[in-house]
């Protein structure tokens, strides 16, 4: 199918993917009148007495707003608020089918950080839980920290985080069917803007051997000129060899490569001169880093990208729909540390050790047991780790 | 049944009024490709190129913002964003169910007119058009004002213009049930705010004889002290007679009294001071400002209040639903005074000459003619006058 071309079709048709439906009927005198006035004034009152009431006598308990300034869009660029829209919806789409999780598209006309962090802070006490979405770096690391310190509600930016979580949960499988133990593993993470770093930095909470980042300018070290602040503090803390050069200097003797980068620059011999059994996850979208078929000749153990028309797609699906399930579940504070690495042992783990097996490290897409597991396993830590306002249901 | 007990109980187990559901499933890959990547980029590049095509493209062609800042939340006063969004929820199943629009609530954690505005402006690309809600007077003249002259989509505070729409349409059949002209009419509106002088506005347009505005300060007539710009500017245009004076003195000799102020400040004895065959709307809300049996008893030809319990029921919710769909067909620029005007006709006109009488002045709240019949008048009222930009679909 060409799916672009087919898509642009359905889209005309749908005219929009969501549809607003009240929950109940206002078709006489009574219904009107517990839906709306006069009855509504009660719970307007007993929110006003105590705010948090809102989570349960509005729908902010199930909602997240999905937020974009249409900046950096899919693989497109800067195109601007309006256009991000379409993809946005489809996001709202996928919380609500793999969580169960209400979900509202909001674009911002502005690229400014301060108006930005601003319009989602005045906004943010319709919603139970902020999606950052398809924002640019560094500006995405600002807006997230700086609206999280405003905000008693999760701010979660999902290329950051939500592919942190599932390429953590790939190679922890990943790592069990090669037989390495993750203390152990060497690890080069080629792309060093914002999924990189988050990936980077849930990988070393994990315990990973060692992190070398890169960057189209080659290895991030400390001192190399021309990196961003961001990158600046990863070279602090990764790279304990004070490794500098290319990508392919980095590789030589790595135990996984995680490409989220740009198309077709890893080459077979980069594969080669990795460590025995290597580990390679070229994620770039649509095209790789390079062919899973050619890593797999050069002698790759494992290999997982985006795609799904390929074994072991690593799809954010897996992780954010979950996420959120499990924060709005247990009115978490935020989405911490715990509550990502709980999420992505949750996704490792529904893999088990009988099915187990190179071409299959990481759920399917539309594994339906995913987004219930992870929600359970979120709102766990989240209690464990004391940012739930609440237990979560029975 | 008691209303507000029974209200917070459904709204405990509503948890939230609006449901937000995928209008396509995700169940398998070629769904997914065609609802997000990579289908979703083509409609993303064609908006890019031309973002009017969003309209068509995204939910932004049928989807209204409904927005408070939670400062006149119906006769609760100012209670805060979070307080006043089961209103504006219950408000949202009333655009889906009578227009057939979607609508999404939002509240602003700001009182501040700039922030306000700037917040809302910042939104408007994700939104056909923008629904102001309970927000307070005068702030709510200028938010208005600002945000229309910044938008290229429709901005309808529905407290001021809906309420104007229906009680012009209530006064059109009742004029005509008391057999007076509009343009011999004199008309006192007790009530100097957002409501009452929209209200007066609109029924000056419609070219009544006499409009005397009464705030709680009494008569408003120029150079009067105390009272704020807007009335200041509406002292200059109703009023001619340069009266001055209590509500009491303004009712002499009226033909018409809308009220839109607060409870029981009206006699039998200044309704009997009205001239002969008085049409009498108390609308304060839930209770009138003359109880209506009271107010016949007193010589009222035609009483109307917001009361559903009362014959003539004058109900914002006949207007707004189809005010908006008309917009929305039309793709109009703003909502005009001439589609107001529309509207308030489209709604009168439902009530045929051989069915009016002293207590049907106005459609009945369930009448499933009135959304449909609004959204036709108004849409053509925005082609004739020069604010749509597309035809109604046949």
């Amino acid at each position: 199918m060409d799916y672009r071309a087919e898509s642009l079709k359905k889209h005309y048709e749908w005219r929009g993917k969501l549809d607003i439906q009240p929950r109940m009927p206002v078709t006489n005198r009574d219904e009107l009148s517990l839906a709306y006035t006069p009855g509504v004034a009660e719970p307007c009152l007993v929110i006003e007495k105590d705010p948090e009431k809102s989570f349960e006598l509005t729908g902010r308990g199930n909602l997240v707003a999905v937020v974009t300034d249409g900046s950096a869009v899919l693989g497109l660029g800067n195109i601007g608020p309006e256009a991000g829209m379409p993809v946005m919806e489809g996001k709202c789409v996928l919380f609500k089918a793999f969580g169960n999780v209400d979900a509202f598209p909001l674009c911002i006309k502005s690229g400014d950080v301060d108006e930005i962090v601003r319009t989602i802070y005045l906004l943010s006490g319709s919603f139970g839980g902020i999606n950052l979405e398809d924002i640019s770096a560094p500006r995405c690391f600002e807006i997230e920290r700086r609206l999280q310190e405003l905000c008693d509600i999760p701010v979660f930016h999902d290329d950051q985080h939500g592919t942190a979580v599932v390429t953590a949960a790939a190679l922890i499988n990943a790592l069990k069917v090669v037989g390495k133990k993750i203390g152990d593993a060497k690890c080069v993470v080629n792309g060093a803007g914002a999924a990189g770093i988050s990936v980077a930095k849930l990988l070393m909470r994990m315990g990973i051997g060692e992190i070398i980042l890169v960057s189209s300018r080659g290895i991030i070290v400390e001192g190399k000129p021309g990196i961003n602040p961001a990158q600046q503090a990863m070279a602090k803390i990764t790279n304990p060899r004070k490794l500098d050069g290319t990508l392919a200097d980095a590789m030589i003797g790595a135990d996984v490569l995680i490409g989220l980068s740009v198309p077709g620059i890893v080459s077979g011999d980069m594969v080669r001169s990795m460590a025995k059994d290597p580990i390679v996850f070229p994620m770039a979208n649509p095209t790789p880093e390079i062919d899973p078929d050619e890593a797999i000749r050069a002698g790759a153990a494992v290999v997982g990208t985006g795609r799904s028309d390929y074994d072991n797609q690593i799809n954010n699906v897996l992780a954010f729909p979950g996420i959120f399930r499990g924060a709005l579940d247990t009115r978490a504070k935020c989405i911490n540390e715990e509550m990502k690495l709980a999420a992505a042992y949750a996704i490792a783990d529904l893999v088990t050790d009988d099915v187990r097996k190179p071409g299959y490290v990481i759920p399917l897409a539309f594994d339906k047991r995913v987004g219930p597991a992870v929600g359970r396993a979120v709102a766990e830590a989240a209690v464990k780790s004391g940012v739930a306002r609440k237990a979560p249901d029975a």
